[in-house]
């Protein structure tokens, strides 16, 4: 890969990371990353200098982060500190023995600047929607509030609290109890008030945890089943129910929870009372969680082109490329696929706008990719197109969304019992049998669906209605769609072929043509029990 | 994939297939494959007709292909027909109903051309080695057998016997016993000793098998842990186990092996037969396998470009391109590794030329590849990489060479239990050695490893001795080479890092320079007890 590559170094309060990433068009890939926990919020005195320790430890971390990046143009990194190097008397005195460590100038950033970066970021790793987004970062000395639309953030606010600076002062010896949960609590909740009212009043539709503690909170709450009803992300009942877990414990030295890293664990009680103290102030229930946001941040502000569509299309492209796509044949399984999912699913566009959208958009993804695995093997290449989709570092797309790219993929073809899991009913059902479709009718590339054909989904299943000439033409296909059958009593659903003499197609069936949809209703109920 | 397609029909006696390619440079790798069972050798009448059922079948599964393949120019197909219709009475009624099903012309193959384009397909799919090879492919009714070396064939015979015409003929209703076991045997016998005098004059190092036949005799064995030792491929002694298992068994009906497949039950007892006097006649032990000779040999043949170089090679520079490799960094960590190899196995290439030599090439395309599995994602990039070489569709590789290069890709980072399995004493955890520390050493790709290093392999593990001024200047590779004692430690070996000033190092060390390899021996015993 000879592409550019760029750095970012983030001394937070907490840990000191590098991540290198590789420039590829618009798009940033991690090509390596380091992390050491410094924890130099903790090695702050009372009266805010830093300590001989917290200094070593942070030198040695900036040497290696330094021999790492050796060589590279000053203007391919950025190092930015935040909190602690903002309120350290001896920040002045410290960073030209940083600077001569890392080999490079660091910039100690203010907390609005430090919000603009961690905004920048939250919004590449995400879906692009368009409504408002709040990104909550606690890091050790500081937390970020920032509401923003698209890759623009319109309010920004730091407040002085942090999950190190909140340990230390509210649990000093690592000794949890109720009423200190109840005093770190009320502190922070004082804290958030001062800017409440604003962002109250700008409102959003979704909020996201974007740093170290959101990621522990909300892997504790999943891999411990604390959240109701199974949710992911983080929720308020989940949290108080890790709280009663932690004061239970009695102190950290005894608390053994799934998913809490060792170099997390000194700093989860302060996290954790911040969080709850932002919920209740800001009347949150759910927030989802997005990954390394400061140094995606200063990544793309660095590179200094931004996006101003779906991030997600132009990974897609990018895959297509990268993989070899036959972009010809994606283009023409995409078409196919989308009017059988449109005649599969007559009125959904009205009575479900959104998520209509949202299923198209998967579907089309899928169809653009679903011979992304070809390139590692002919043999099993769903599986391998699977793999992909399951683990590449795909920016925009949340490990949620890839994981239904994969299934999609999977799915395609071959046995169905392998997407398992999908419930009776899941409008996922429906993009599966397009894109099985789609792929068979087009296997030969060159060829063309018929001019006419009729599709439907019945309560427990399928029926495909085709004309009997073209069927009769097509051995290979007729072969392939009685296949079908099997593979669809598989997982308890049927699949029926019709052939008909040309125009005398079943007069209660969708016929469609090809090229433009006219999706009617007909008697059947739709399999579509209820919108996803 | 915007490249060049081409296809190979086989009508062979006792299967149809279709394999569709894609020309990447001088290579093909499968597109699409297609399998028709249509047993045209089973529907011959005793006058040597073919019998209207397999007329039917045969132009079904024509019609099906010929689907797959329209809009195809004629230049980029070539369908070949073998035995049967060599010797049909009404091929040339036959032919032209063909023909109009396939949408292509078809050319009956004389046996000489067939044996030809077989070796050319076996010698593509097979590692280029020096040595002569012997190529035997039992097809449903004739068995050829070609002696070449490196891409060109040099004896061609083809022989009227196969496993659906002596299954029929020796097994007509399914029921198996010793005696016709024997007449079967002798009448194969009978058959190949008019070819074994010159061909057992003319020589080979190697047997290898190409057909279906062999394949499942293989896999039956394998399977069924019918190889003395756990030996894989063919041997004389499993398939005398095979036999009294089928003798037990009594008829095909009864039969019940691990690894048989369905479609290939029917001609099993004479494909058995004809191999059991292949190794009596040709005084064989073992034979290895490879995998659609007579399509692959029509593709290339098609292609028209030959090689003169070993396809591993060409195979390795395709995926670095592929997969975006830094081809910068795989080179600097090639030479690192095959430094350190050379320092560890010191006289190993004089005591071992051959074997020390592939070992070389396999650490080589190893350090080449190590970082295919970026391009999924950096996290657990090592684990991609070994997935995609061992799934992938590797011209030149055997599985178990592509397992090979997995393991050593999989091994060059994080934890040494996942390579398990590997004895103690084995060369390849030598070649796991040279690779990570070429890797560490190289991490920030800029860097410049020492100017003077001592490594040497002891009976218990590795010592390692470096300047200590350059440990210090490289506090990040110090750092993971302090992680790499605990690594081995994983796996009951030790890693021992000596740090010493300048111009000091250890006398009884074998010290290198970077340029250039003087890989002295000393007093420590090799951990290599004896060549792999």
């Amino acid at each position: 890969m000879q592409n550019e590559l760029i750095a970012a170094v983030d001394l937070g309060s907490n840990s000191f990371r590098l991540e290198v990433g590789r420039v590829v068009e618009d798009q940033i890939y991690t090509l390596d990353s380091l992390k050491e926990a410094v924890r130099l919020a903790s090695g702050l005195t009372p009266e805010r200098y830093m300590d001989e320790a917290s200094q070593r430890r942070a030198l040695a971390a900036l040497a290696k982060f330094g021999e790492r990046i050796r060589g590279f143009a000053p203007e391919q990194v950025r190092a930015v500190a935040t909190n602690t190097l903002r309120v350290a008397k001896n920040a002045a005195e410290f960073l030209p023995k940083a600077e001569a460590a890392l080999g490079f100038p660091i910039e100690i950033i203010a907390g609005r600047e430090e919000a603009r970066l961690i905004y920048i970021g939250a919004a590449h790793s995400l879906p692009l929607v368009p409504h408002k987004r709040l990104v909550v970062d606690i890091g050790g000395g500081s937390t970020e509030f920032i509401i923003g639309k698209r890759f623009e953030p319109q309010s920004m606010e730091s407040l002085f609290m942090g999950c190190v600076s909140y340990t230390g002062r509210f649990f000093p010896d690592g000794r949890m109890d109720k009423k200190r949960f109840r005093e770190a609590e009320v502190a922070a909740g004082k804290e958030i008030q001062t800017i409440a009212y604003d962002y109250l009043r700008l409102g959003w539709k979704e909020a996201v945890g974007s740093s170290g503690s959101a990621r522990a909170i909300a892997d504790v709450l999943e891999l411990n089943g604390l959240n109701p009803g199974g949710a992911v992300g983080i929720t308020r009942a989940g949290m108080e129910r890790m709280k009663a877990l932690l004061i239970k414990a009695g102190s950290l030295d005894a608390l053994d929870l799934e998913g809490l890293k060792s170099d997390r664990l000194p700093v989860i009680p302060g996290g954790l009372a911040i969080m709850m103290a932002v919920f209740q102030e800001l009347n949150l229930e759910r927030m989802t969680y997005a990954d390394g946001a400061l140094r995606l941040g200063v990544l793309y502000d660095l590179l200094g082109r931004f996006h101003h569509s779906d991030m997600r299309d132009a990974t897609v492209t990018q895959f297509m490329r990268r993989y070899q796509v036959d972009s010809a044949q994606a283009a023409r399984v995409e078409q196919v696929a989308l009017t059988v999912f449109r005649a599969l699913t007559p009125g959904r566009a009205d009575t479900h706008p959104v998520e209509h959208v949202n299923d198209e958009h998967f579907l089309c993804w899928a169809a653009r990719l679903h011979e992304l695995g070809l390139s590692v093997a002919h043999n099993g290449y769903h599986k391998h197109g699977a793999y992909i989709l399951t683990f590449a570092d795909m920016p925009g797309f949340s490990k949620k969304e890839q994981a239904r790219l994969a299934m999609l993929v999977l799915g395609h073809k071959g046995k169905l019992q392998k997407v398992g899991g999908l419930p009776y009913g899941d409008v996922n059902w429906l993009m599966v049998f397009a894109l099985r479709l789609a792929t068979i009718l087009l296997r030969s590339r060159e060829s063309k669906p018929p001019s006419e054909w009729g599709v439907r989904a019945g309560d427990k299943g399928f029926l495909l209605e085709l004309p009997g000439d073209w069927l009769a033409a097509n051995p290979l296909t007729a072969a392939a769609l009685s296949d079908e059958v099997d593979a669809w009593r598989g997982v308890g659903l049927t699949f029926r072929l019709k052939s008909r003499g040309r125009g005398e197609l079943s007069g209660n069936l969708t016929v469609l043509p090809v090229e433009g949809v006219s999706a009617g209703t007909d008697g059947m109920a739709p399999i579509l029990t209820q919108a996803a």
